[in-house]
């Protein structure tokens, strides 16, 4: 069964390309309040489940000892845009740790965004691992196997003990199994394990409510979803999607996507968490996909629900600014039945 | 109906993305070879079908007055780069008709390349409408209009009249009725017509064959088809896939690619055209679709088919250069049935 097209591309007055998708959208009880498409089929979260892999950094006492604030919890939850604040503060994390990038096992790579990579250009030879959009969450890595007496060396591996826990943790929220044959290896090196697309949405709800969590974990994760709400900048950067959401209604809802196409959200007020994933892995739609799911849950007229879908449905301008089509997500994802 | 899975992208031993597309070969007579999809379903060729776009650059006479060679007719054809050379080849065939840049209606943008975008990052405060990938076919259009005496200002409109001869040519080539009722706005502004991808198919085979065309609109054609495959780098660019594409078996595959995933393809020793369209837009499945289809008419063992095959099908490295996963075409692309 195929999934459903969630988002069209159009130009002139006809669709020029189409998006399929899955999307889902469950309650503080991990009810299905809406979805769309095969939510049952694993899917790689990618970096959209950055928090639950940071939840080690905080449990462990790690974040405390190092004084680790709002900003650093955010950029441990973050896939950042290697801006020179991104780098700076990843770097800083690392020295509290009596450490540097060389600690670092994510490799490097120049800015996927055209501003911060114009800028790379002109100021940098070549870019470090601190520029690498995972460099926070790395930097927490180390810090978490520094604070529990972990080896460093090797963190990304899947033996190793923190991913162990890793593992553990999302096994924990998600209900899946989590083991070598539903395993890949991420861009940066660490495993990413597929799981139900179900089992995300509740994982990420069961962090937003503590339901059924260990009082430790409840307050872990409250914490990373606040902080990375608290500065959406260093969760992605200037302009980016993530950070344009959460500044939408400041406090009000969290968002963080993953390659190929997902992206996980939580709305606290209503206790509801979503998942979202672009069938062909492509970023725009599923931008607007979790951009019109997230409106369904904004009265109609209000601030937020009007911003939500000018995100969610928007015109495309050419290089000299003429309109030449839209981005529109289907009526069924931001209308409630 | 939906429209078949062509290229699965894979992570550890699942399928991460699914991309759906259409795929058509024609031989010389028009008659179809293989397809797969809906295959008469519109299409905008976008950039796709530049060559087409630059028939009136040969037929008026204008390429031959300046003095045109195959870079010049190859850079018509082009999505380019926007690297040094391409920037500096579309100013020369500006100034022999007398003219410079600010006669360009493209627009300016920085390259969509990681390399050349550094490059100009280092070496320009911005670009100019010459580094805009359609700087060449801009060109090509303002020595036409020079040439024959036409008003160059305006002459991305729908109403100028390089552009009503543009139609003219493409509905002659395609069999499909050019109006404002399939028409949209290109990137660089100029108009551009949804056609059936069978259609834009047969109107490139026309082009390879010559069949059914008057001998001046042949003779241009085969002319452009010709330069393109003499001077891959100016219709694309370093490590771009046309070029790599047209680098595998030099002067028997021609190939262009259009923005939103779509491909046209020329084989002329079998008189073989393709044409592609991926159904969500991405680049990375046309690309797959097209080197695939391609390797279906080599030889089994021969070089041109190996090397097409291990561009349909590849795999993908992480930044610490461990394989990730890949990139695959469906079988039914490249094995006769």
């Amino acid at each position: 069964m195929s999934n459903p097209v969630l988002v069209e591309v159009t130009r002139g007055s006809l669709v020029e390309s189409r998006h399929r998708g899955m999307v889902i959208a469950v309650d503080g009880e991990g009810r299905v309040v809406f979805s769309a498409g095969a939510v049952d089929a694993p899917v790689f979260p990618r970096s959209a489940c950055k928090a639950m892999q940071a939840l080690p950094l905080v449990e462990s006492g790690a974040a405390d000892r190092y004084g680790f604030g709002n900003r650093e919890l955010a950029i441990a939850c973050a896939s950042h845009s290697g801006e020179d604040d991104h780098a700076a503060l990843a770097a800083s994390m690392l020295a509290r740790a009596g450490l540097d990038e060389e600690a670092l096992e994510c490799g490097a790579h120049w800015s996927f965004d055209q501003g911060p990579l114009i800028h790379q250009a002109r100021t940098l030879a070549r870019p470090s691992a601190l520029h690498n959009n995972c460099s926070g969450k790395h930097a927490g890595f180390v810090c978490a196997a520094c604070h529990t007496g972990m080896t460093v060396a090797g963190y990304v591996t899947y033996e190793h003990p923190l991913q162990a826990e890793i593992r553990a943790i999302m096994a924990d929220l998600t209900g899946a199994v989590l083991a070598h044959d539903n395993c890949g290896t991420d861009g940066c090196s660490i495993p990413t394990y597929a799981v139900p697309l179900d089992g995300l949405a509740r994982g990420f709800g069961r962090m937003l409510t503590g339901s059924g969590l260990q009082p430790l974990r409840a307050r872990a994760a409250t914490r990373l979803i606040e902080a990375c709400m608290a500065e959406p900048f260093y969760v992605a950067g200037t302009r980016r999607f993530c950070t344009l959401l959460m500044e939408v209604a400041p406090g009000r809802i969290f968002a963080k996507t993953g390659a190929e196409g997902v992206y996980c959200a939580l709305l606290p007020e209503q206790g509801i968490s979503i998942a979202v994933k672009c069938e062909d892995g492509a970023s725009r739609a599923a931008e607007s996909m979790v951009a019109a799911a997230l409106a369904r849950f904004f009265e109609p007229g209000s601030e937020p629900r009007e911003r939500l879908l000018a995100m969610a449905n928007h015109t495309m301008k050419n290089w000299n600014g003429i309109e030449v089509g839209t981005v529109r997500a289907a009526p069924s994802l931001f209308e409630a039945a």
